[in-house]
């Protein structure tokens, strides 16, 4: 009876639409390394050994391979050579179908240069695609189309106000940027002015030494602008999804923890807005945490799912823990290839029924109230937080 | 037979007495509000549904609900209902005798004024109750009654070397007031009577500015003079529990990491006296090195492990990995309401019968060894650390 | 079937041989003190139970114990008799030959003067003995022979260019001495010349005030002498071995977080030089991370496995999460005794057909494919990393 209990469950999690609250676009042709560098979170791929040899590799070759008509583990050259065959349409097609994903929340905030348009994606996948604004791309567009720090602050608050008009959340890079170690003070009008201007003088000058033609994107790493951008978002109310925990190389692991950021988190708990910190891992714990003790605070356990393969229980469980189960959401963070967001979605709904059917199995969870708590992570607690119907009736 | 071999573990496990070695007096009356923010590490509980959606929840679903003479995973509602009508003794009557516990070492630290006598709680759990005396508090309590720092310093001595003769143990919360990262060096007299003026003077400032009525409880976050009451407390070759890792958002998660107080723990190796870190989520293995490397460090894995419910075992386990199995103890860290004392008690048998059952089938330990691993965790470590007979022959 | 499967890996895993690429020589006849000391990480054992009665002590019992012809879970005291009545040359023998490794890489830079010549140790295990070079003993042997900071950097280069002839790689107890938390930048040869006359005449004070007779061995804890040393060896495409996580109370355990080296790893991606990050426990997840995002990084989870016993699996496990599984390594970091050579081959081998077969079992991995993942650890990695044929065809 208990593994008949595990079994309603493992189907019910396999029907259910997932929301996937954090991810990106593709890219609309990749090549053979195009595909193999979105597979990593290195600079680029070491070898295709590197990409396959490794949880994900084996989970690709595992679930992605039977989609592209391929036996389960066929091997990374028959993988490639079948994904050139059908071509990129066609296995994003098949990729984001099968996955399950009813709606995406996308944010477009690295390389969206490089990646397809929204209505593309959403057409491939059968699902609706809604965006996410990436508080320092929109800083680093203004800073970019203004000639001083003064013009920047002035511009700033009509190009967010813009934003949130079309975008269902914001987020913020901080780890990649300055680290989540942030002053929790709301900075003053006169320290963002200030912020600005050195902010300005620098990239001008940086343009200024290279000449106009090499003057390169501004880059945001002013703490005291990032705290603006945070407590702005949060003090209209909106979610402000944090990426915590490991990423590319790009950011510092350290300063990246969730726990660096409780000051902030603390001093921003009145405000009405809430902070979805994604991914986590290793810091799941210390997310969850944050989670059990501030009511604003939502995590998920995106990312390392995807990358972890037959490990990832590790981490869905770790976000059982301490978290209220309201306030654990899905994501993929996928990002230029639909395996990632096949594999995001494949192991996460795997993990969750061997995670919560265990729980059923040895501690006696009724098997409709563990249902219930994987359709809030699926899709449920999504639509609360972000306040929109995501999944059709 | 293995699974025999399982059997008898778990049932020895069952039957064990336990000394809970850090715990908390319960409220006598408590309102439902009461309750739930007593079964939250957040200020207050942000609805039913934060509480008993969670790992602590269901779990108080499953094992306290029969107690109460519901099914297992009645409602909230339902359990909320039936605590009404058995009244405030009954429930906790139920759920201490339940829980097998022999002895309490009860620190009163955390809101003496709302919670019953220990007199009252002994009866009701029939069981002994002891006094952990908690340094900071007994320094606010004389820094009250003193009206300098030099009579600050006078005091606190004899008031010391009083709550000494009462107590069982010492506590510090230095996690709470300036984190674990304490400068080793055993403070001067010096040191001392200059951090105590200070501390005096802006206690009689706040007082003053809000006028005598209105004059809060001193509180003590001074590093210097708490790493005296620490000093003091381990020279006289007295257990000191110290908190670590996850509690309320009172402390900073990152600075309760036992691994910050290394320098301290090294320090005070030749005192004679002991240190017990007491829950140390998510830093149980950080723990665990510190108790295998220094002969004066013990262990516990308690609060964590009612509140992460079903997978209470992870933290068990990681109590066993590198601490020498003789300094892990076991505790409850209940607070308030007699539904903590008994997850905390009905969650470890279960984790250390499976963990350690684990252990039986798989690592071909003897069960006469597992079981009497897990004796020493339930109470003879405690006895030993103590010195003092806690469980009756 | 898949019962089978596991069956299969798990024989597989058996026959192979190891290559332990990071050991440390034998005691050539250890009292019961030496051996108990050498059981521990703590300066001193603090009694045979705490020896014992751990994770390592039953792993010991269970495994060491029917090889010197006992019972499994022998007495301590029947294990340290049978010890002393075949003698330590037949005990080695017996547990060396036992572990199947067929190389050991060692590192004498731990009490060489207590320790076995590397003949006697490979004549007792039947095995290939290969040198690893410790930069910090190097250097300061290099300083106890120099009478000023010119000899010392003059004398520096060519003793390392010696000991780099003789060794197969290089390590670094950074950890130990100043932390992993390394300034990236590669110190220019002022810098490395004024910390060099610093380092000479405090070195060469402390001598003179204890006088000739009382001069102690030099200690290097200079961050700028060990960067200098660390950039040394990987411009010169050298492996150098990095202790990272638990070791003994002389590191500070925070600090020998390997993601605390991180702007270092980077800042040294395009030398040419390989870093493998030994051990790492309870930072396996962080090293993972340096191993996925930089290819010049590998990783190994020695030491952890000998002492945590019956829950070797949980680290194991962790080092195939990130890293790329041609970038995992095995290792006993045994020292002194020949128990935790076989602890360290035994307790992998099991972890490895454990986990892995886990992967069979649950997660599709084709058995052929577990088996290749665990050969590289076991082997091919270390034989491909260090450039050499260690095992015999």
């Amino acid at each position: 009876m208990s593994a008949d209990a595990e079994q309603r469950l493992a189907e019910a999690i396999e029907r259910m639409p997932l929301v996937d609250h954090h991810a990106h676009g593709l890219l609309p042709d990749p090549t053979e390394a195009d595909l193999l560098d979105a597979l990593t979170q290195a600079e680029h791929a070491a070898s295709v050994a590197d990409v396959f040899d490794s949880g994900q590799g084996f989970a690709l070759r595992r679930h992605c391979a039977p989609l592209l008509g391929l036996p389960s583990f066929a091997s990374p050259a028959a993988y490639l050579a079948a994904r050139r065959t059908l071509g990129a349409d066609e296995v994003a097609r098949r990729l984001l179908r099968a996955s399950g994903i009813a709606a995406y929340l996308v944010d477009d905030g690295h390389r969206p240069d490089l990646l397809m348009a929204d209505e593309r994606m959403a057409r491939l996948a059968d699902a609706r695609v809604h965006r996410v604004a990436r508080l320092e791309t929109i800083a680093e567009r203004v800073l970019a189309e203004s000639s001083s720090g003064g013009e920047f602050v002035a511009r700033l608050g009509p190009a967010l106000e813009a934003a949130a008009a079309e975008a269902v959340a914001f987020k913020t890079v901080a780890a990649h940027r300055c680290g989540l170690g942030l002053d929790p003070a709301r900075p003053t009008a006169v320290e963002v002015r200030s912020a600005a201007d050195v902010w300005s003088a620098s990239e001008r000058a940086g343009a200024g030494d290279a000449g106009p033609a090499a003057s390169a994107r501004p880059r945001l790493t002013d703490p005291t602008i990032i705290r603006h951008l945070i407590w702005w978002a949060l003090e209209r109310g909106a979610v402000l999804q944090v990426h915590a925990g490991f990423g590319d190389a790009d950011l510092v692991l350290e300063a990246s923890n969730p726990a660096r950021m409780q000051a902030l988190v603390a001093a921003t708990a009145g405000t009405g807005g809430r902070i979805a910190f994604l991914h986590c891992s290793p810091f799941v714990r210390e997310a969850g945490w944050l989670a059990h003790v501030f009511p604003h605070v939502f995590v998920d356990v995106g990312l390392a799912v995807g990358f972890l393969g037959a490990n990832a229980d590790s981490v869905v469980r770790e976000a059982f823990d301490l978290a209220p189960f309201s306030r654990v959401l899905f994501s993929s963070d996928a990002w230029g290839v639909p395996e990632r967001v096949l594999l995001g979605a494949r192991l996460w709904r795997d993990a969750a029924a061997r995670v919560l059917g265990g729980y059923v199995a040895d501690h006696g969870w009724p098997v409709d109230e563990a249902t219930r708590i994987a359709e809030g992570v699926a899709w449920r607690n999504a639509e609360r937080l972000y306040g929109r119907r995501f999944v059709e009736a």
